[in-house]
């Protein structure tokens, strides 16, 4: 088991081991318990201050010390999440092609 | 989905609707992503400051704000937690019988 206390604050890297934000909280579901979502903070990446973006729990990629969380985040994808921290809240679909972006399954069991 | 931020300080209250103590942190099963127990600090509740106590996920109530979390304590168990909270994590048993008291279903899927 691994504590909130050393999640929240954790910086997040790209594919390239640069630094690209941190995370800043959690979405739970409340009944299950699940985490849906770690949200990191640009904390002004790329002039993105105070955007935040939404990862999947399941698209974290931990180190051996639960330190640091490795994110294999595509340069190619900032516009996109620069945009996604704006609005994706506000879009149907976005949950759904997220999680297929990363791969991963989504936390609702769908 | 609730923020991390909004269960993390929240009051938890015993079955009189007394005050006990509060959301200190969380405990994550790392891979998925469960939360597997919220750490209430007592807060110098009973003279108990600065012990911790975990609470099964499953056995937290909310109500319909997600402000406050009310938990169905008994008070007669309040010794038995101040004991918990001291040494729960070196006894092996201690999470299997905690979730049979609580009556909530093992995080592990047990």
């Amino acid at each position: 088991l691994v504590s909130s206390d050393r999640v929240i604050g954790t910086d997040v890297y790209g594919v390239s081991d640069e630094a690209i934000g941190q995370i800043d909280h959690l979405l739970i579901e409340k009944v299950s318990g699940k985490i849906a979502y770690a949200i990191m903070n640009f904390g002004g990446f790329l002039g993105l201050a105070h955007k935040y973006y939404p990862i999947p729990w399941t698209a974290l990629k931990y180190d051996t010390g639960w330190v640091a969380i490795g994110l294999a985040l595509p340069k190619a994808n900032y516009a996109m999440l620069q945009s996604s921290a704006m609005i994706w809240w506000k879009i149907a679909t976005w949950e759904t092609r997220t999680h297929q972006h990363y791969g991963v399954p989504p936390y609702w069991g769908a």
